[in-house]
């Protein structure tokens, strides 16, 4: 840990289901767009080993929404991402990075499509209401923007369906992955996906009132009690062996969708009114310069990562790694990085400076899980 | 404080005199606008009476600055501002709230003229940059807005002024409040204005180039240590006697510049191309429902506020308290709040729920200090 106390404010959230957190003994904790995230509850390694083994409940209120509605919403939808929308049906959800006019990245939500003119983008750490706000007003579209009072809760690990069923009933069982369907629970209706930042298998509860943050945590936790249900977070060590993105840490504005490996993603055929359309064509033209891979690094455990680590390869500069930790299931260093061309191909050894300790390392094209 | 340590990662922004700050011992941090930002050295009322009687160096690096340049940064900078910036000289800085098209503010800058196409809006915590960037692109402006690598420096406290003679040379002297001059720091010309987050004076060096941060961050502790220099940071008792408000914490989106006691700043009559202008014109007409009060509340030093705490007069809601502490100069706690008109003059006395605890308070029209 960082040594540091967080200083109590109003300005930094709580979330609805706070108090929970706290009974349940978290010790640390970050801020996720201007709202307090949980990102430990026991040792790093018994929080990892407890979310591949049994279920736990995340906090994750800090994947605030932004709500897009309106006759235009599809419109200023498809104005802020290079993903094409026009197929895509209600209860679905997408993984939808939005872009600028420069095609740099603002943020890698998930597109949540509740009707046909309603749509929420589920953030990341970037205040991208702002963004669709500032468009809709600057291009006099007729949609609104909004944060709704919506806070998710993930229930993730092997045994989150079987919680989930005791909870919301054998329907729950029906959700396909990334899709999702209405559940009610203290007479409201609220989004239930099967999704969430880990690779263990999962459910997003987006939670609709905060007023019922606390009756569902605790529900929750009663109905686990045999399956050793507990609190938890998205868990450092497992979702960078998954590979699985986090922005500001592993990409920020500065990258396109190519080079953060989301060029999938990219329809730019069919997504014309992108407002980065121009400038992606522009850069799928000219070819990556740089991408994401995954690091193995030599050596014992890394100190805690709080800053960007260079990599070098062969003395010249070659990028940065964004996250790195230690993995209890593969014993070595785990990371993320931004590699130059002319390294990152799989298998090449770099050098990474870890605050201050130069350590080899290889490079992977795959994730680890 | 919380009791919670902050996890390190570097999706929250080291500052480039962070080195520097936990030199000096910093006990406790927040996080604004996803950069940290100290907020304890010695004890709270240790750090205050330094300030009030020597001179601190605070690194307030988290005020970002959104530049906006090109042949439309000037029509860009009037749409998202309700103050008049036509007259507005170069070397001026004027605070200018910012709002959106239903007039809620969405921060609460200081808007630098470093040019007459050239503008800084030296931020409170929002991503703005997000609204400048969406308004200039769905407007179709010829402007830009990006985030320079600019990190402020507050010197702040009655030797300040001597301090920065020291360092920058006599002609700081003849910085004006609220203008600014360019002043050399290590072979590059920073912004140097007489402003800050206090009401003790002081000057705000917007360091350009991090690089210079620990040797500027150095070069002020070196020359006044017969002055008492040392780190600090914007003073929660302080700047609350002193009636600064905090975005975040006292004002929101929720709120419009009337609300915020910052109707001076709205030149209705003369910013016609303000997005929010309409709306403006309507809360205007509408009169105030509620607006930012001072609260004194009685008893013994308040618990540290992690929400806002709601208040009561004769038993109906009256709004809410955004930020509370013990001042030990005025032997009260002292708070800000935004207050129901029906309870809002001078002398009115309320109740607040100090996170459990109610408390009689008397609400003041005017500022401690």
């Amino acid at each position: 840990m960082s040594g540091l106390l967080v200083a109590p404010s109003s300005r930094l959230r709580r979330t609805p289901f706070w108090d929970g957190v706290l009974a349940e003994g978290a010790k640390a904790c970050s801020v996720y767009n201007r709202m307090l995230l949980p990102t430990l509850f026991r040792t790093p390694e018994e929080d990892y080993r407890h979310l591949k083994e049994h279920v736990q409940l995340w906090d994750v209120s800090c994947q605030r929404q932004v709500e897009i509605s309106g006759p235009d919403a599809g419109r200023l939808v498809q104005m802020l991402t290079p993903r094409f929308i026009g197929g895509m049906r209600v209860r679905q959800c997408k993984y939808a990075p939005v872009v600028d006019n420069k095609g740099g990245m603002l943020n890698d939500p998930v597109l949540v499509k509740l009707a046909g003119d309603r749509f929420w983008f589920s953030l990341a750490d970037s205040d991208f209401l702002l963004m669709a706000k500032g468009l809709a007003i600057g291009a006099g579209l007729d949609a609104e923007a909004f944060e709704p009072d919506v806070s998710p809760l993930a229930v993730q690990g092997p045994k989150s369906e079987e919680l989930m069923r005791r909870v919301f009933g054998p329907r729950v069982s029906d959700v396909g992955f990334f899709e999702f369907d209405w559940f009610e629970f203290g007479g409201t209706e609220h989004v239930v996906s099967r999704s969430g930042y880990s690779k263990q298998g999962g459910f997003e509860i987006y939670l609709d009132g905060a007023d019922l943050g606390m009756p569902l945590w605790r529900e929750l936790m009663a109905a686990g009690t045999d399956l050793q249900v507990g609190a938890g977070c998205p868990t450092y060590a497992e979702r960078v062996e998954a590979g699985l993105l986090s922005y500001g840490n592993d990409i920020t504005s500065d990258h396109n969708p190519f080079e953060c490996g989301l060029g999938k993603f990219c329809d730019l055929a069919k997504a014309v009114s992108c407002i980065g359309r121009d400038a992606l064509l522009e850069a799928e033209r000219k070819g990556l310069a740089r991408q994401i891979r995954y690091l193995s690094i030599d050596g014992p455990p890394v100190p805690p990562l709080d800053r960007k680590w260079p990599v070098t390869c062969g003395g010249a500069a070659a990028g940065s790694v964004g996250s790195a930790t230690w993995s209890p299931d593969f014993r070595t260093n785990v990371a993320i990085a931004m590699i130059s061309r002319e390294c990152f191909a799989d298998g090449t050894r770099v050098q990474v400076d870890a605050q201050g300790e130069i350590r080899d390392a290889t490079v992977r094209e795959s994730t680890f899980i």
